[in-house]
């Protein structure tokens, strides 16, 4: 592959794709220059990325200068099983349990170390969140972050209690010892819940989404701490994430990147 | 850049994302073979592009060897505008359109000649429709079409015309001085409809989404044509529009990419 001193190790597309890179969830408007900067290429190689991938629809050009994703970029991710099979058929049961409680609802798989929320639905009734869809958020204190390490595999657990757990709030479960045994629990009961460990005020209960028997992501459910009745939340949440394991037929199988 | 004599003219980057755009709605998974034979490039080519690809994320292999977009890619689209600008300020009141009508609920741009699909709702106990959240669909047989096509400059709806307008059932207005003398109506009722012009059996109502003045997309319902009470759901639509509009700021500002 063609490549200067600068950039060597660095073929040609894994240069556009550290331009691409350099949007996020932060910083999703980026100039000509920080580009150059967060992707580290020269700002001339910038220049000539950045119109290449604007040509394609990969990026889009704003009047002020600054750049975002494009339009094109947006329907292609659009394709990815996450969303056509997962999300797809999951948004009818989540817009029902939505209209049935009036809490946030979520569904969410694992990638690693942290939970991809793949879809959302928060009305106006509902309390704010932090997740969003296409966002991470950690695994030991969201509810279905806990659902969704109780089925990983016994090295992803360890590991990642290795990396530390972080104790977003005084009720956030961050000893190792403990979390395990909470994740035993989960398995046991089949559903996850927290009490205030990510945000003060707001609680969660998750249940696990099996394909073919398999745990493939979790669907949850936000709600003030005040309001929180576990056992009918898990009521609702049961027989819905049981239809959306069912929709998941083997022909658009949709499986966990995680492992 | 570096190329052979085969593939002159298309960059490293252009013929990765060649192999990108391989992928579409009607063939979300494809094999290597399928992948070199639709970007045009050699099957060595290919190997290697997808190589690179799939370790930034921007495709998966599956286990049965094929590939799909990955999930990497669909989270860097989410940060498109059209997604965390648009999408985001729709869905509550979408969602509670829904919750309102019953129908199904579509949330539409126009890019070029065609209406881009950014958000359907479509639950348990709507009508099937043609449209996904990143699909396209023509512009003259759809109410969210007409509305965009209503309010887009003389010179696209000129073009438009010329192109050909395609007849998807007899209901369809595919006559273009027809069309013309339509959509003024539109922009003077403030609102399009359509009934059974794209599917027997489905009608369509839809209204503009303003910000700063600018239409920027429209706001659908698609009910079964014998339920169809225009006046009714002009009124659920319009102050949901209305609403919609006020929360595009101009500070995380969403513009049609059409012009």
């Amino acid at each position: 592959m063609a490549g200067n001193s600068r950039e060597s190790g660095r073929t040609v597309t894994g240069r556009a794709f550290s331009v691409l890179g350099a949007f996020d969830a932060e910083s999703p408007r980026l100039s000509l220059t920080e580009i150059s900067q967060r992707a580290d290429v020269p700002l001339a190689t910038a220049h000539r990325l950045v119109g290449e991938l604007e040509n394609w629809g990969a990026l889009r050009r704003e009047n002020d200068g600054r750049y975002t994703i494009g339009l094109r970029l947006w329907e292609l991710g659009l394709l990815a099983p996450v969303h056509t099979g997962l999300r797809n058929a999951a948004m009818p049961y989540m817009q029902q349990l939505h209209e049935q409680t009036g809490a946030n609802v979520q569904l969410a798989v694992r990638d690693g170390p942290e939970a991809v929320y793949v879809e959302k639905l928060s009305g106006r009734r509902s309390i704010p969140i932090l997740s969003r869809s296409g966002g991470r958020l950690p695994l030991h204190p969201t509810g279905v972050g806990k659902v969704l390490l109780a089925h990983a595999p016994r090295e992803v657990v360890q590991d990642y209690c290795a990396r530390g757990l972080v104790r977003y709030t005084p009720y956030t479960v961050a000893e190792p010892g403990r979390l395990v045994r909470e994740l035993a629990g989960v398995r046991q009961r089949d559903f996850a819940r927290t009490a205030e460990e990510m945000t003060f005020g707001s609680c969660s209960v998750a249940v696990p989404v099996r394909e073919d028997g398999d745990v493939v992501a979790s669907l949850g459910l936000v709600v003030q701490t005040a309001q929180a009745e576990v056992a009918k939340l898990v009521r609702a949440l049961a027989p819905a994430a049981e239809a959306i394991g069912r929709q998941l037929d083997s022909s658009t199988a949709f499986r966990s990147e995680a492992d």
